[in-house]
């Protein structure tokens, strides 16, 4: 495999492009694409549109225009051959006269694959796995997990102190972070399809759970959404005043026995990346099914001594059997730290799937 | 005050200097000292040596030779004019010839005060508070401290989990960090005078306590030398068979009443600098008493969900009362983070002593 400095710049940038609509998206995969002009010269860029708008092939292309010809598509997802809600991307760049496609993940579904071969029966050459690893652990990873395993990808956010307190002994928790660690959990639950609460946090604390000062700018497609709201309430203890129930964004009361049947509900409503916000119980159960695949913890620089602890009963009796994790990212929000990371360990189910119904393709 | 690049250059070296004999000097201050050329090479660089051995204006002068004359000192706290054990660095700065002294702290006792004004008598410029914070917070903090509080310094340590579990449920804690942090650990003993514990964890983990690990090159003056082991054993439950009992190093068994009294009785032993290892029971103590100085904690990315917590009771029971911290430090150790604070509340006497014994001088 040979790649230039150029197509591997291109990649870094579609990746990023792919960052910037995760959560605008689903149930289609959040992609990257910029097109590079017969000198390698950047030409035209795009990333995939909210559903039924066109793949982020398509847009690069268009912003690129006849600068495509005898050039390269760098795109972190293999294109699709088939025809969805949009036409297939691999007649997009026949059409283009590319000469050449870098891609970072092959397509892992069979109705949206084969894009490869019909490139290559074109004439085109195409590169497969370029910089897959960081492709896969960036924007497509919840598109992903959804493949692989039919559930939404999980991100736990949780706010505590430096010894491991969401709470006061009285129940106090306003604020335990800072302005910058709550303007971050904004822009975090943009980036989400979904946002989950407990009925326990939605009674103690009535959170609105919507996306607010997350500074988008007000073209950005995740700026005219909000995540859906969802409060696992199977005891229908949330009394029809809570904040959660205004109409600032859709909100689902969910009666789901626990995080399994919850999540398969979610997956059926087409979210692909939940942003798990639920107090220390509804944390512990999703942890202790494995159900957990990235955490982001806003450590605050404080000391209680008391008060409900960041995680609940994870039926862990010694350090050995420990839930372990590991620190994918490590830095300050004003005053205080966060800290990102991914289970070690990991019950879910990894099968690849056969198939995905009629919502993939990039 | 007119002060060139290479005299801030030196004292940033002069700093390193200091935090390298940290732990070594007690009751003495961790000083450095570079001297530069009359044409600003730097010609000699020194730090202080154990008690009854030089200063560090002293070596890093013999180093520089004749090549001080004209030249500049830059020491980090400003040069005594008594006779302590050893002779004043005043008169082996006027003998050398330099032309300039830089200095970072101005003496804050009246015992060895008066050194430049010694110096500016025998006609050499003398700059005062150059960087005088970032000195002050290095390695002179704890002889600070100990003049403005006739207290140790007290730098609290302590390992946990993410969610603030020092042990699990069975209380298995044997290991929460990984080898780096541990390293760490011994690295940090190595600069403190004393290493406190209380009788629980005494018995509970038989800790020995010494430094080992620690990577110091063979002359280095903390090689040859532990700190003292202090185990807080109102009670008198330590068993004669603890590790901590054994020949490795000297152990103080102390019945203090509390930290205030243990401070107390370690200062009179020319304690400057002690690190509390103890339990969640013994940190809150100090805790709440206003008498940790430091925190240095050692967070390893895994969840328990249950057992002993990072620190006991500290009496706060409203998310507004928390003891909040500035974080002063942030990396990662191996798999686990370090983060390094001070407390932003402080209860201690910050009256600057007057005197402070025979002990003094830089």
């Amino acid at each position: 495999m040979s790649v230039s400095a150029a197509e591997l710049s291109a990649m870094a940038r579609a990746r990023e492009l792919g960052m910037g609509v995760l959560g605008t998206t689903s149930p289609n995969p959040a992609v990257g694409a910029v097109v590079l002009a017969a000198d390698g010269t950047p030409v035209g860029e795009g990333a995939t549109a909210p559903p039924g708008g066109p793949h982020a092939e398509v847009r690069a292309l268009a912003q690129a225009g006849e600068r495509a010809r005898g050039g390269t598509a760098v795109v972190t997802l293999e294109p699709c051959a088939h025809t969805g809600r949009t036409g297939p991307c691999t007649e997009a760049l026949i059409a283009a006269g590319v000469a050449r496609v870098v891609v970072a993940v092959p397509e892992p579904t069979q109705l949206a694959g084969g894009g490869a071969a019909r490139l290559r029966a074109a004439g085109i050459e195409v590169e497969l796995g370029v910089e897959q690893q960081a492709a896969e652990e960036g924007a497509l990873g919840a598109w992903l997990t959804g493949v692989r395993e039919h559930r939404p990808f999980v991100v736990w956010k949780v706010a505590g102190t430096l010894d491991g307190r969401v709470a006061a002994a009285d129940g106090s928790s306003r604020w335990v972070t800072g302005p910058e660690a709550r303007a971050a959990v904004h822009r975090l639950r943009a980036t989400c399809d979904a946002v989950v609460v407990g009925s326990g946090t939605a009674l103690a604390d009535d959170p609105q759970l919507t996306v607010r000062d997350a500074e988008l700018p007000p073209t950005h497609p995740a700026a005219a959404r909000q995540p859906l709201r969802v409060v696992l309430d199977r005891r229908g203890r949330l009394p029809g005043t809570a904040r959660v129930l205004d109409d600032a964004a859709p909100t689902l009361v969910s009666v789901a026995a626990g995080p399994q049947e919850l999540l398969e509900e979610l997956f059926a409503r087409d979210v692909r990346r939940v942003l798990l916000e639920g107090g220390p119980t509804l944390a512990a159960a999703f942890l202790r099914e494995g159900l957990v695949d990235e955490a982001v913890v806003h450590l605050a620089p404080k000391l209680l001594g008391a008060g409900a602890p960041l995680v609940g009963d994870l039926g862990i009796t010694g350090i050995g059997d420990a839930l372990t994790l590991s620190v994918v990212g490590l830095t300050r929000l004003g005053g205080d730290v966060e800290i990102r990371l991914r289970p070690n360990r990991h019950t879910g189910d990894r099968r690849v799937a056969d198939h995905r119904g009629a919502t993939g393709g990039s």
